[in-house]
This record gives structure tokens, C-alpha cells and sequence, in this order.
């Protein structure tokens, strides 16, 4: 790896435990990790990267078969302790916690630094409730594009990721017409954390695999363009980035169908 | 209707704008709604309930064929307004909220009343981790085990929602073995409020019409049935019940695949 991402984890995965407030556990490529990776940076949290690597590892290299949960708990003990199902990311803070976008509101809520969630209880249900849309109506189609095997699959999922992309960009439109910079306005916050990773993954990966383009007309894709150009000048955002290069290798499971991660299983059977 | 909610529907949707600080947008039958519907009782808020019947009236009533968005937005642009999706629950508080947890959730941050949700950051944590859990690895195989058309199907979903249960129980026991109350220990939270419920219909229609029961034997089970007869006691749950004859006539349209609810479409798609 030769990313920002990968100079952030060189430098991380030295701290010694006497200086971790946090044991972050990860996976260099994985957008869900990333929430949180962005969320610690973010907040300035002192931790310990450590890699996790979920795949068999064969004699020349990684085979991309996923281990299983006894597998992952036999290499990495203390990360299944943090993690039942020994998914990435997990946190060790004296306590273990889980799950991607718990993880990132639970450093928010643990931790010094900018606030990530809005003060007042009606913004914060917005970024919740459009954190939640990009869970059900937005990533779920961008996998789908990538693994459907029939151009007729690809291009449903291309518009319904499309669609629920708009969705999100008219009312961050109707909220901040003059366009604040990020999702929510002009602070960054769990919403824009929520759906940064897969911006990218879309510009990159789908583009390069399936030809997708972002559409660019209209005060709604605007809004979005420029929010996006918003988080990628964030040094949070930049000191979590893989390479376009590492993304598109790491992403060919996905395009030929052979992935094995829990993610490739979950919506290849959705 | 003949049941708590009834009597609290027909006593809440008497209640004037003037008296109400929020404006509740449900539909009787509708579990998620019920979860905004608990949280509006327990923080003990000032709501005007109003009836939301999603479905197209026939010559005989209710067709079971469920309105477009466009339908409903004629019929009950209020609500629309509040729920751009269409639906239930939402809230109007001056501002719109939709999406049931993140009703929840912000009734308890809006409104004075008893916390439902722990103050320190990894107990709430810990809450959302397993509201998640419900949501992705409990509810979806209630429906899949009332909808599945082959015994295989039903099967399946029946062992997965045991196991999704089993799981949750699994956690809360090794956190409280003596047995709290609630979910979360000793108090009720957004975590009981999320289960509860699926929990009876489950017990209710699952039962009727797929023969299903609960395991009883371990005590894991045991700490999940203590739970339920403990939320069962509980007067703001009390007070949003559907009768099981009411409950068991309502899903007749899952159990024999005719039903054109979201929900439905969703995890029958799915």
C-alpha cells in the first residue's frame, strides 16, 4: 500500500499500548472500518491500529477465502473478544464495542475533540435518519452494481443507488440551499462519516469496473459534488484514504462474483 | 378494537392541538409505530394521536391494497410532510421526525420524563449495538417465518429468528446473570422498546398461524420470558396493545402472502 491510508497505519499500528487510550481493530480496505478510522481521527483519540485480516492465508498470499468466526478467534483472540461476530471495525476501550456507526457515536460520545452529532435533538434525529437511509437505500445498491451478473441487475441497482443518493442530496438541498458544505450543514458530523467511504468506492471502483459516472447536473448532484469535495479536504478523510489503485485491485472479488466477505454475502443473497 | 391501545387511541385522538405538544402519526396494527408509541407513554408527552390507514377503502372497507406515496399525500398531506416515504411512525413537534428507533430516540432527548437511554457513553453503546441486532438479525426472519411459502422456508426463518433471539439473550444474561429486568439491567430502554413488539406477535400470530412456541428450557430463555413478563407490566407498554384476535386477524395477509405492506414488499423481496 502506498495510500495516505497506509502511512496512517504504519504510524498507528507503532503505538505502544502504554499510549492507546484505544485499540482500533480493522481492515485497511474496508469501508464500514472506515467510519470509525474517520471518527478517531476526527476526535484526535490516541490509538493502536491493528490489522485484521479476515481471508486464508495461502502460499501465495491471500487466498480471499474468509476464515470463520473460530478461525478469526484462534488468530485474533482479543479482537473477537471485541467483536462476537469478528467483524471489523471493533474498539477496545477497557470495554469492547462494535458495529460501524455505533462505534463512531461512541467516540464521539467518549472522547474530547469536535462534536461529530449536532446539539440539538431534532438535528441529531436528521443525521440519524439519513445515516439510517444510507444503510437501507443507498450502500446495499452499491454493491449490488458491482456484483448483479446481468446488465439488466446492474442497471437497477445503478438507479436505485442513483435514486437514493438524490433522496439524500435534495433535502441536504432544502436544508442549506446556498449549499453549507457538508450533509448536515457546515459541520461535518456522522452523516457525512456515514457515507464518505462509499462515495469513493462508487467514483473508483464502480467506475472502473461497470463505467458508472456520478451525474453532474442540477443544484442537487451540486450539492452533493461539493459536499464530497468538502470531506475529501478534510485530513480526517485523507489520513484513512486507499489508493484508487488498491481499491480497484482489492474490489475484483466483488466484479467477478467470487468475493467471500460478509458484506459480498449479504447482498449477493438480498 | 377492544384492546388497551384502543381505549388509548380513542382517548388520544381526542386530545385538541392545544393540548398537544406533538402530533403522532401511527397506524394500530403497525409494530414500529408502536415503538414511537411506547416511548410517547413512558416519557408521559402530550400527543395527539392520529390514525394513519394506509390501505385502499373498498366497497366491503379495508381492500388491503396499499395506497402510493401520491395516494397518501392526498389523503393525509400532513403526515406526508413529516414522513417523506409515507410512513408510519412520525411525529410532528414543530419539526417532522420519521423512522421508528429515531422517533424513539428523540422523544427521550426531547421530552423531560425517565431516561431510556443509559448516560454513560458505552451503555449506550451497548443499546444501539443491540437495537442494530434487532433489526437486521431478529425482525427480518419474523417476517420471512409468517411469509415463507415452503416448510423449508418457514423453517429457516424460524431457527434464524431463534437464533437471532438466542444471540441477544445470549449477551444480556452475561451482563446480568441474576437476571435484570430489562434488557439494558435494570432499567427500560430504547433496547426493549426496539424488541417488544415483535416479541408478541411472535408469541401471538406466529404461533397461530405457524405453530410456532418459544423455546422455555436454559437460562437464557429464561432471562428472555423474565424480560417480556416484565415489559408486559409495564403501563406504557400496556397502553399501546392490540388484542391477539386483532393481531392474528391483521397478519392473515402475511400468513397466506397477500400482504402489500412495506414491510411485506420488503422482506419478501428480500
Amino acid at each position: 500500500m502506498t495510500s495516505e491510508g497506509a502511512k496512517t497505519i504504519e504510524q498507528r499500528s507503532a503505538t505502544s499500548d502504554a499510549h492507546a487510550d484505544v485499540t482500533f481493530f480493522s481492515s485497511w480496505f474496508c469501508p464500514y472500518a472506515q467510519r470509525a478510522w474517520i471518527a478517531l481521527e476526527e476526535k484526535g483519540v490516541a490509538y493502536k491500529y491493528v490489522e485484521i485480516n479476515p481471508y486464508e492465508i495461502g502460499a501465495d498470499g491471500d487466498t480471499k477465502r474468509a476464515l470463520s468466526l473460530e478461525q478469526k478467534r484462534e488468530r485474533y483472540p482479543e479482537f473477537v473478544r471485541c467483536s462476537p461476530r469478528g467483524l471489523v471495525p471493533a474498539l477496545n476501550h477497557g470495554k469492547p464495542v462494535w458495529e460501524s456507526l455505533v462505534a463512531a457515536e461512541y467516540i464521539d460520545e467518549a472522547f474530547d475533540g469536535p462534536p461529530l452529532m449536532p446539539s440539538h435533538p431534532h438535528e441529531r434525529a436528521l443525521v440519524r435518519i439519513w445515516m439510517a437511509h444510507c444503510n437501507d437505500r443507498v450502500i446495499p445498491h452499491y454493491y449490488k452494481a458491482l456484483m448483479a451478473e446481468t446488465e439488466e441487475g446492474r442497471q437497477a441497482a445503478r438507479d436505485n443507488f442513483i435514486n437514493g443518493l438524490y433522496e439524500l442530496g435534495s433535502f441536504m438541498h432544502s436544508l442549506s440551499p446556498s449549499g453549507g458544505c457538508f450533509l448536515g450543514g457546515d459541520r461535518f458530523s456522522l452523516m457525512d462519516i456515514a457515507l464518505a467511504p462509499w462515495w469513493q468506492r462508487a467514483a473508483v471502483v464502480l467506475r472502473h469496473y461497470r463505467g458508472f459516472k456520478f451525474p453532474e447536473d442540477g443544484p442537487v448532484w451540486q450539492r452533493l459534488h461539493s459536499w464530497f469535495d468538502a470531506v475529501a479536504g478534510r485530513p480526517s478523510y485523507q489520513r484513512t484514504v486507499v489508493s484508487p489503485e488498491e481499491l480497484i485491485r482489492n474490489y475484483a472479488g466483488y466484479a467477478d462474483n467470487s468475493a467471500t466477505s460478509d458484506a459480498a454475502k449479504k447482498f449477493r443473497d438480498s
